[in-house]
């Protein structure tokens, strides 16, 4: 029989890492009916990503003899040949007879999906989350949970819900929280972010924050890290992974239970004691760790430390395109307010736009809320990228590329000839309200190249700002310039104006009081 | 032939008034090929909402003998009957001819979609500008604009973009800013929200905010103000008519331009001088107004104004459902934050619930994360909902009601006999991911019915937190009791906590200062 845990030893991994890569996986106390999302869909989860191409999947319910086709064993030591990893929805109640069928086993890891521990303030379910650790321990098997979803690694196939995709990328996500965990894996995923793992562990009962942060501070396919948080369990420990980690790699954390409400909700979610928020900010400051103070900061900030974002070196913002001059000023004041700058654009290139922008209903004077000529627009958005005291681009493309102002288009009139002077205005797609969905991505994804090709000619960063959340999707999952947010070079997409402005200033923030960047921030 | 002015005269009404509501219409300058969104496409929309219904409708240019079917003039002097109301598409070198004709053909209004006079800062158009206002305001003619998108008028079928509703509301809207006044009424409308009048104004050069708001005050059909604007013009005229306005109804106010960036683009915008923001926001607090920062705050109080969160007496918030334990820490974080609070359950209160929710991944402590068996949700709903310090219940309707959470269901096992308390669960929807759009909308209106009868029975204000954008469509575009916001009863819907709970939290401060309430703030 192989044995998977000797063939480990001879290979310079962390410790941890056999367990991302289970050859064999049983779902025990499966359930035979439908579930989806939070329910605990854990099989359909691995029959979705095809876990069974690359290594057993042993349904186990003594209520069945077979699950979508599949054998289900009665328990789980009637599965054949070694087990890995073993799932647990079984109720709390008849845990401590699954641990020691695991130790029988001889498993390598569990995952307790099951809650019901020391998260429900007893004494007496405390005690038995202790011991049935301990047995574990004892027999060299890890624990994850309980109370949490466990692990999503698409490079091994592992998904805890379904909707993931099996694509790897360079984010590794450590949440206390499962829904959390899913709902920052499917919102970054639509923003085109890739994860390389992404871990919910609850209640943290064994393997808890402190081990995954030093694992994922040495893992060769993690760029960036996230966690959200509830509670440290041991300060030293956490702390000092922390600093090793965030000192390599970007490392952003959400603390959950920042106030006496949140601090009192997260006791009763994972049995969580928050201690001081300002001794945890302190220091996350001192180990160079960025802080999110929402789940939209958390977001935002694993885009900007995973695309062009992280490279914008000051704070002068030029902004074109949107929806018009109302918009354009609001975006303005949202710029000021967050600290970065709008500065005018100098007399030389207003002079050289209104060679070819009318103007009425327009403004070139940043924000731009003018629409040249098709076949000047490339030259009017290097000019501008290029100005002086322009640190980085926001855009809003589609809309803001293609929609002429009132007025700007002379039109026939029965008043009398018109006098206004002759641009060609750019080409208006009357069309693209009725275009397909394929049609649209194929222009998101024109749109996204030519903001590549800007950004690569000028050196200027360009940021997206997509205000529909439709369109953030189709650019998050098209194949686009934009969408390679998970292979270190895509270009950041945020949802408006007031987030793109707030990352830059707290990603410019962070740089600032930052050491020395960690090597994603070489470019090259 | 009538003479829709006299006819007016007997009537008591505002002098602005019959502008609402014009017979005829001309669209001068209209244009021949496609056109939507703030492409200028009047005579589609008016089309769309079916004004030639109730009014005469006239297309007017020379280079098109007719335009879907209907007619097309060669100049306004061409056209039949009289016509109240013109809408110019002409480019502004012609505007002075169209002048002209619109006072030999003795038309009531005009609004300029015409762009390219003062906002473009030259002083040769400023002074076209003013010449053609005097010409036309002695010629007793009034006009919107320029650089504007107009009117929407849903009782008098006037609409200035496509997919406004006909379905009139209580809302009145007025903005400088055209783009930004379509994206109010299409936001609030998928909230719930109705619009009584909506005016995009540009430039100002005639009507302009004081008038409006003056109208607005004695308008019957308005219940609540809201505007948005980059400069005021005449001082004294808007501070008394915002006074007179905010002291018979709830008056909104956004200004764009409070930063220095945004004051220079919205120079560049409307021509509008912003002037000191201290002073301005001094004169709205002393006209008992309440100051929206962003966009998305006058989205939030608008629906605050128009629903059950107007009612909101006091700071604690009952949360119910949403998305886990994860969501319900994140959610106490943010209440707190705003400077609400998540009261604790009285010990009675937590035991009867322990009566029928198990220990097992549930809290019933507040934030309520936890699943009652269905036969005894409604019992459970208003236990919470009438615990001592609970002012208003936070529900996330269609999630949190169906989604048992990891362990809460004991399943079949393999290792042993269950031996959970048995609780029968509230019914999965396991079909739900499936569901058609009909079903899901049926059941968003049950939840809306159930949200209406709890907040009934038990006098707490019940708020809706829709995480999902497509959810919240449904909810405002169903017929349920939480779509009744332009009618005074509806429920507040609200895309996060955090934004219920600022919302509220700026509700309670406006309410604290002011002297007195509006009349809809009087219940029944």
């Amino acid at each position: 029989m192989f044995n998977y845990n000797q063939a480990y030893c001879y290979m310079t991994v962390h410790p941890l890492d056999p367990i991302f890569h289970p050859r064999a996986v049983a779902v025990v106390g499966v359930r035979t009916g439908p579930a989806a999302g939070m329910m605990g869909s854990f099989y359909d989860s691995l029959l979705e990503t095809d876990f069974p191409a690359i290594g057993g999947l042993y349904p186990v319910n003594p209520k069945a003899d077979e699950i979508n086709g599949r054998r289900c064993y009665p328990t789980l030591l009637d599965t054949p040949d070694p087990v890995d990893h073993v799932i647990s929805q079984v109720p709390a109640s008849v845990v401590p007879e699954l641990v020691d069928q695991c130790v029988q086993k001889k498993v390598r890891s569990i995952h307790f999906f099951t809650a019901g521990f020391s998260e429900t303030g007893s004494q007496e379910m405390a005690s038995v989350e202790k011991a049935m650790i301990k047995k574990l321990r004892d027999a060299g098997i890890r624990a994850i949970g309980p109370n949490c979803m466990g692990m999503y690694v698409p490079a091994s196939r592992l998904a805890f819900m379904n909707g993931f995709p099996t694509e790897p990328g360079n984010v590794f996500l450590l949440s206390q929280s499962g829904a959390n965990a899913g709902e920052i894996v499917h919102g970054l995923v639509s923003r085109g972010v890739r994860f390389s793992k992404a871990i919910s562990y609850g209640n943290g009962a064994d393997l808890r924050a402190h081990d995954f942060l030093d694992y994922a501070a040495d893992d060769p396919e993690t760029d960036v890290v996230t966690a959200y948080i509830e509670g440290v369990q041991d300060g030293r420990a956490f702390f000092d992974a922390l600093k090793r980690c965030a000192r390599k790699k970007p490392t952003i954390i959400l603390k959950g239970g920042r106030t006496q409400s949140g601090s009192q909700a997260a006791h009763s979610h994972t049995g969580s004691l928050a201690g001081s928020i300002e001794i945890f900010d302190a220091a996350c400051r001192q180990a160079g760790a960025m802080r999110a103070q929402t789940m939209d900061e958390l977001h935002d900030l694993v885009v900007a430390a995973t695309t062009n974002t992280r490279f914008i070196k000051g704070r002068g913002v030029a902004l074109f395109g949107g929806g018009g001059g109302g918009f354009a000023v609001l975006s303005a004041d949202a710029i000021d307010r967050e600290g970065l700058t709008v500065p005018r654009m100098p007399k030389s290139a207003v002079d050289k736009m209104r060679e070819y922008i009318p103007v009425a209903g327009s403004s070139v004077n940043n924000p731009i809320d003018a629409f040249p000529p098709e076949e000047h627009l490339e030259d009017m958005l290097r000019l501008v990228a290029t100005a002086k005291g322009i640190d980085m681009f926001f855009m809003s493309p589609m809309t803001g590329w293609r929609q002429p102002p009132p007025g700007s288009k002379p039109a026939a009139t029965g008043a009398g000839k018109s006098k206004a002077k002759k641009a060609k205005p750019a080409p208006v797609p009357a069309a693209e309200l009725a275009l397909t969905q394929e049609q649209k991505l194929e222009n998101a994804n024109k749109a996204a190249d030519q903001m590549r090709s800007l950004e690569d000619d000028t050196g200027t960063p360009v940021i997206a700002v997509l205000r529909s959340g439709r369109m953030a999707r189709m650019m998050g999952q098209s194949k686009s310039a934009m969408s390679e947010a998970g292979y270190r070079k895509g270009i950041g997409v945020y949802p408006s104006v007031a987030r793109a402005a707030r990352t830059v200033a707290q990603m410019l923030e962070w740089k600032a009081y930052r050491k020395g960047l960690p090597d994603i921030f070489k470019k090259g």
